[in-house]
């Protein structure tokens, strides 16, 4: 555990000294080929919560990238699923699965080093994913196919969670 | 597991059929309180060979929605994070959450049962995400902000990536 002073504002090398935390992480799993040179760490109050990096290739998972397994463990140490304070730091500008990943956790900052256009350069295209939600997500059907089915059944069980349980998160 | 005929068009019916064994694990974990009334199962060649519902609650985990929780299951057990030729069900339109993991996954069919607006009704909001997408995300400060730090360090960590290891996926 890293500890920083609990301040509003920090300095440039506390940030830097948590993102070398992320690359080092990055560099260690990269080497051992679980994934690419990605990334994250969380945290929270001035104290470093979870660092952990893309496992996509270890763990046959496209949604292990890194910040996403970084919300898994920081959600495992706080015992919730609301990451409300918590700031991200990421060793590549998010994609569009990690940024809303990072929205569903209520995590409202986001520190990241090196940009879209440096992740392409070594082969990476997130880019794809945000041009599909940006012109209408429905108008590429080559990217992806939607149909609507089994209705009758489904709305059923939305009635349900209605009428008996309180909890929208 | 359950075996349906190899065919390019499936049947109504087989549709349902599929998309029953998603709101059926969704119902399980709702009333165990795991999470929401979401279920998802992927198919590949006509075997369902994942289901799975949200667990968001129970993980204490904001990235456990159903649709990932299949793709996770999904890529276990076929053993690769490339899930090309997979199809999705999903008892609720995808978040854009999972609508990128499942692009990730390269999955390219989507049948979901129950609308955004049906989700929104029992106050499950995800449209906020899909505006902050269509909108220009960096144009939403209160949702996320984003600043750069620790390049130096990290534009290293890729280059050594592109150096040395050619796996792009």
């Amino acid at each position: 555990m890293i500890f920083l002073p609990r301040r509003k504002t920090m300095r440039t090398d506390e940030h830097e000294t948590i993102m070398r935390l992320a690359s080092e992480q990055a560099r260690t799993t990269m080497e051992q080929g679980f994934g690419g040179p990605f990334g994250a760490a969380i945290v929270q109050d001035g104290k470093v919560i979870a660092v952990s990096s893309n496992s996509v290739l270890k763990d046959h998972d496209p949604t292990a990238h890194a910040e996403v397994n970084a919300i898994r463990q920081a959600g495992k140490v706080l015992g919730t699923h609301d990451l409300s304070g918590c700031a991200l730091y990421a060793t590549g500008y998010p994609c569009p699965m990690c940024m809303s990943a990072i929205i569903w956790a209520n995590i409202k900052t986001v520190y990241f080093a090196c940009t879209p256009q440096e992740a392409e350069r070594i082969g990476f295209r997130d880019d794809f994913i945000y041009r599909y939600f940006e012109s209408g997500r429905d108008k590429e059907p080559k990217l992806v196919r939607l149909a609507q089915t089994g209705h009758d059944v489904c709305i059923k069980l939305f009635e349900e969670y209605a009428k008996n349980h309180q909890q929208v998160y």
